[in-house]
Formats: structure tokens, sequence, C-alpha cells
């Protein structure tokens, strides 16, 4: 194989009750990256369409997360990649992760799949550490594994795959503004109550017992963020807004998409995700913020090859 | 029926990770007690062996507990309780929870099971109170379900049933000193730093994960507790000691059994467990502290009629 033209799709990271180590992954968005095998050694990005990203390797995520593996694998030959971006930088739905992703999963085809997942979402973690300044696999890991993953551990890389309900639907309003992540992170509290720390991690059990049971009830009851949303949903317009009209329409459960200020909701049933979609719609046409808004199965793959 | 007698089992709350959440089920070890009806209507404690208790009903946690059941069902007769107190009370392992558990869960029996086990759970929980001053479900619920369980909400109280895996043993040691559960709370911090939540809720997370897929190491590497322990391993004597030489022995986590002094570890296989608990009885052999050992499988069915 001398080509090689993927879909590296856009993830939630965070899901309310699992900051910093929860993640899924969607299916309807995502960027589409053609790699080539060249003679000349080295890695090139060839090619941006979409949005006005650096064509550098060494300042480009994806080509940072590329040069991680081809550094390590050192091959006798090079990579030229093309992006079509699909995924605004700076939504909230791991735009930066994708092209991070996706690079490193496409080199990895490329020469024969000598690395597994893991070390795939490490080289990619090198990759979004120059969009967000730290590595972290919240986006990584559902995009590399699909479905719903929790990061047991940093270092060393530790990743779980989570089984995905098959009749979960996730619907996405991205508002049209910017929320960045270092802002977003910056007006976290060090420290947080006790109780609701006790409250986060029996959120997190009970969601991680609602994926492998089935139980799309509980998976609603778990999806509550007493630590991170109290604050970051501020840097949103009218996410209680966004948020009640979902739970309105029988959403399971409704939160901020990673730093924001995209906003997701998960529901059973394509039904009951499109009438949530038409509600969070309503609810942002009157506001005069521009936005748009997509419904997505759960994409229990991951990255996929065109 | 008119008479039933039961074993009320001992039980581990927090398990490391799941500090105020999780907990489990013991099988060696338990109280047990006979509850009769009676013409005369009221709830008495007509017998206490093992242990000095209050015999009064509104003073004793089985008669508080029993009353509360007593009152709410009415019934056209009375019951008398004796109790075989075989948990020690204060030794961190459930025995103020057992003798209420059981005391609801015989009178249900004997009023011919009007009651679910979240109800009985909640009725538990008002003599639970008596003994440490606030309702908890941590050990009343794995006591009244069995196996491992996560208290997803006290208010209203809702019990999640997590899987046992069968080869899984539990070993406790119990130093003969006092910890107040009082004291063991009040030394806890009221704000924890963010980054040690999330390092919990994500442990947490894998440790039901682990549950649900059997996976015994992952389940020995979420058996960590970087908020709590700190604090409260520091009333009990040896405890480092202990938790090195469980985990030297092929232990797959060792921690405080709820508020202390009992130590648990846990082990896959008996032949581990056993190993386990010599090592730890070798190394407070040398402390001149009074102590007992015992090795218990989980017990997945919770309070047994005998």
């Amino acid at each position: 194989m001398k080509e090689i033209k993927i879909f590296s799709p856009a993830t939630v990271a965070n899901v309310s009750c699992g900051f910093d180590v929860l993640g899924f992954c969607l299916d309807t968005v995502g960027d589409e990256m053609v790699i080539k095998k060249t003679v000349e050694k080295g890695v090139k990005i060839t090619k941006i369409e979409g949005y006005d990203l650096p064509l550098e390797t060494k300042k480009n995520v994806a080509g940072v997360a590329a040069l991680a593996l081809y550094n390590h694998a050192n091959p006798d030959c090079g990579f030229d990649i093309e992006i079509y971006k699909k995924i605004k930088p700076g939504s909230g739905i791991g735009s930066s992760s994708a092209s991070a992703s996706g690079a490193v999963f496409a080199l990895n085809e490329l020469l024969g799949k000598p690395y597994n997942k893991t070390q795939l979402s490490n080289f990619a973690m090198k990759g979004e550490a120059v969009a967000s300044g730290s590595e972290h696999a919240d986006n990584i890991a559902p995009g590399i594994f699909g479905g719903f993953t929790l990061v047991k551990s940093n270092q060393p890389l530790k990743i779980l795959e989570l089984p995905t309900p098959s009749n979960l639907y996730a619907t996405i309003i991205h508002p049209q503004i910017e929320v960045k992540t270092a802002e977003a992170r910056s007006i976290l509290p060090k420290n947080v109550p006790m109780q609701d720390a006790i409250t986060q991690w029996s959120n997190v059990g009970s969601f991680v017992h609602a994926l492998h049971t089935n139980d799309y009830s509980l998976l609603g009851e778990s999806l509550q963020d007493v630590i991170v949303e109290p604050y970051r949903s501020k840097l949103i317009p009218y996410f209680s807004e966004v948020q009640k009209a979902a739970l309105a329409k029988s959403a399971l459960g409704s939160g901020i998409s990673g730093s924001g200020p995209s906003v997701f909701s998960l529901s059973e049933g394509i039904e009951t995700a499109k009438k949530v979609e038409k509600a969070i719609q309503e609810v942002y046409a009157k506001t005069g913020i521009e936005f748009y808004t997509f419904t997505s199965k759960i994409n229990a793959e991951g990255i996929k090859i065109l």
C-alpha cells in the first residue's frame, strides 16, 4: 500500500462526569486525510483545505504526531500528508486530536501496522500537545479506539475500551464563538469540595456500569457534572437553555463537549436525538449567535479507511 | 414462619478508590441473629451475646432499624430480637451495619417480604445513624445486596449491584486498637486537589470496568486511594508495612476497610489470599499489638438464612 485515505472523526471528551478521563467517538463529522508514501525521506504536509493551519510539519499537530511515529519507526521512505479539515479548530469536538490521530493511524497502516492502538495514542499525544500545551489522551483515545474510552492513566498511558450501547446517539451544537482550551483550564479551581468529588466518582462508576449493562436510564442519571460544568458553562452563552431544551425532549443527558463551546447531548434512539437537535436549534436560532448542529451514532470503530 | 435465624456478614466499605460509595460483602465473619414473632406488639431486644451493647430498643442500632421497618409496616404482631454479636464494634468491617441490616432483613422475611432491598437499606440506615451519627449506605448496601455495590445516591437511595469475580478473596486484619468513625471523618480535608480527584474517579471507573470484565490485574491497578488513605493511614499503626507485605505476596491491592482500623487486601485465588494473610500476621506479630486476621470469599449473596 502506497497511499491511504482515511476519515478521522470528531470526538467528545469529559462526558460530564468524567473530566479528563472519559470520551466517546462521533461518526457524522470528521477530517479526511490522504497520506502517500514517498521515496524522499521525512514527513511533509503538502496540502490543507478547510481551515487556515500551518503547513510547516513541526508546527502542525498532524505533522508533529506523524514525526513522533516516523522518528521511532525510522522507515526507508517518507510521507506526504494532505488534510481536508472538516472539524473547525477550537470547536471542542477534538479538532486537533483528529488530525494528530489520523496522521499516526495512516502512517501505521502504510508501514504494515507495527504499532498497537496505545502506542499510536502516545504518538498522537505529541501532536495534541502542540495545540493544547500538554499531552492529553481524552480526545485521542476515542478516535483511535472508537466507542467510549476511559484514560486509566497517562504515565504510562493506559486506555480502557468501554462497551458502546447500540442505540445511543449524540447531538452536538457548536456555537460559533471561541473558547480557548487554556482559558477553559485556567478558570477551574485547583481544589474541589470533597463532597462534590464523591458525587463525581459515584457518577463515573455508575456511568461505566450503565455502559456495561445497557442501562440507558442510569446512563442519563450518571451524566451529571458538579465539578467542572459550574465553571465552564459560564463561557458558553445559553448553555443552560440548551441543556434544559435537550432534557425536555428526553435526552439522557447534556453537557459541555471537551472544554467547549460545543455542547453534546446523548439520546436513546435516533428519533429522540433528532427531536433534541431540533429543540436545541430553536433555542439558538433566537440568540443571533451563529451555530451548527449535527446528530451522530456513537462510532464504535473509530478512524476509518475510506 | 414465626422465627428465623440469620447470618449477617461483615462488610468492607470504601474499597480504596471508592470512598463513601463502594463496598463489598464478606463471608467468614458475621453476626448471628434470631428473630421471633410475638403476640405482643413492639420490638424488643431480648438478648445480646458477644459484646456489651444497649438492650434498649431505641439505643440499639438493630432496634432502631427494626423499629423503622416496624412502624412503616405497622403489623399485627411484635418481634423479639436476639443478637449473637461476632463482629467487634469499631473494627471497621461494618459491625453496626450488620446488626441493622440483619434486623430489617429478618423482619421482612417474617412479614412475607413486603419490602425490596433498597427499602430495607433505607430502614437499616436509620439504625446505622445511631452508631455513626449520619445515614450511610456504604456498609449497609453490600450486606443487603451481597457482592460489590456502588451507592449511586443517598437521596433518594440508589444502589447498584456490581458483578463479583468468582475467584476473588479478601484478607482482613483487625488490629485491636480503637479508631472512632467520627475522628476518622474529622481528619479528612473539606477540599481535595483537582488532580487527585481526577485520579480517584479514573480509578473508580476502571474498578467497575474490571469487575465487569473479570480483569483481576486491572482491579489491582484500580485499588489506589490518593484522597483518603494519606490521612487515615496515620491512625493505623504499621499500615504501610501491612500493605507492602500484602502486595509482596501478590495481593491485587490493599487498603483501609471503612474508616479503619481493619485493613483489607484482595487476592485472586484462595492460595494467594492465604499467603497474604500469613505475611500480614508476620508483620503484626512483631508489633506487640493484639490483632486477628481472616480470609473470606467475596459473599455474592449477602445476608443468609441459617
